[in-house]
């Protein structure tokens, strides 16, 4: 079972564990936006989203930048998933 | 009896009982925004809403997580159904 | 006496009668929208709203859904009318 | 001397005696919006109305249901008019 | 010293004289809009404004109603001046 | 060290001194929207903004009535200057 | 390990050296906006954003003026980063 993601949408999933033991990332941010590295799980197939052509410009495996207040939070056969649009990614992290 | 929906919008139903038992999916959200597994029944024609070419993405059938408060509740020959517009989709699940 | 509504509006008459005795259609909201079952009685000639076309998808003796409060409540000649936007039809009952 | 709207503005003057007493309208409304008949006394040019063409359909003598709330009220040589948009009159009293 | 707006805006200066000796205008308006007759004392060039085109259509001299709190005062050589936005002129009174 | 402005950007330097002494201009307004005299010292190249096309109306030199609060405050070796989008600039002072 | 912005947004980091030492910049500012010089780290390719073509501006190496609130702050490899929307900064200092 897994997620298909309408228009822009993107499937991402936290992936705290590299938040504080590989590469010594840390994360700040106010209340309001708490940013955050993710894996890209599943990405929409873009198109004309409110009436604008949309390119996708992340793929599955990114590591990205988001806000976690801007996605919906799912979870599916244990697996704790964000649906986010791609204009809530911020950054790809390399 | 019958929901016809215009232009852009979906007719869908909860699907509270697989949620819990077969396949363990397990929805989780903040209180402002419940995501939640519905099946279509209806899908409106699309076509020009506020000015702008919609073409509709999901099919009746279709397992989808939606949002639950961007939808109106209607009861109909007993059922409860909710009107989203299909913007308000975020993901098939297949 | 009747009302000839303006561009996209509609004008609608609320079924109270039906919604609980012949067809056992019950319908539920919340306290902000309040779905209801009409019946409508006059509808606009459409054209340019806004700037964007506009073309009517409901005609007289339509039974329709549509949120309360969204419209303008009117009396004429001892009947309660209503008068919305088409955008604010969600789908019609067959 | 008399008000000479600009664009799509409309001047309006409340036809408070014939709602009680000739055709027994009976006008109600939220606290937020408050429909009320009036007649048309004054039409603007329509034209190009924020970056959009607007062509004017109501004409002066007709009567019109509108939104009292949306309009700005001002009194000319002892009459009390409203000036308001034409989007928001609803329909035309017939 | 005198002001030259730009783009849509307008320099009006309130007529209060005329307001309750000459022609017997008197305003009304609730706290939030209140309505006045002012002379239009500079025009700006119009033009392209926030990408749309925008044509003047009041010239120096008109008395306006307008709505008080939509514009910026300023007092130059010690007149009491306004600054408003043409779209923000409700009516010429002539 | 001197500040660049990007795209409709406007540099502004408050002439408070002239404000009082030469011209005898006093500014009023109110708590939400201070008009002030500035004197404009330096002005972005326009261009696209927003998708729109913005040719800038001001030049060096110009003395110009804004409004404070849409405006950044930045103090550079000394000077305290603000910068503001054009279209936060109510006219040009002659 | 660094940031690839998306689209129109870019990497900055704070240089608040710089600020109070080498050239006596002292940036002030209200509580809601608080103007802070930066150096540029990263810049997104632009293209469209939200439908309309957004050419970037500034470069690698540029020291800008920005504004706190708007960006996003990440802290990787120990560095503290903002990642900001190019419309989110005011000016090149030079």
């Amino acid at each position: 079972m897994k997620l298909k993601p309408l228009s822009d949408r993107v499937v991402i999933k936290m992936t705290e564990a590299e938040e504080t033991t590989k590469s010594g990332i840390i994360l700040t941010g106010s209340a309001k936006e708490k940013p955050q590295v993710a894996e890209v799980l599943a990405v929409g197939p873009g198109g004309v989203v409110d009436g604008k052509e949309v390119v996708m410009q992340v793929k599955v495996g990114d590591k990205v930048i988001t806000s976690k207040y801007s996605g919906t939070e799912v979870k599916i056969d244990g697996e704790e998933l964000i649906v986010v649009r791609q204009n809530d990614i911020l950054a790809v992290v390399e």
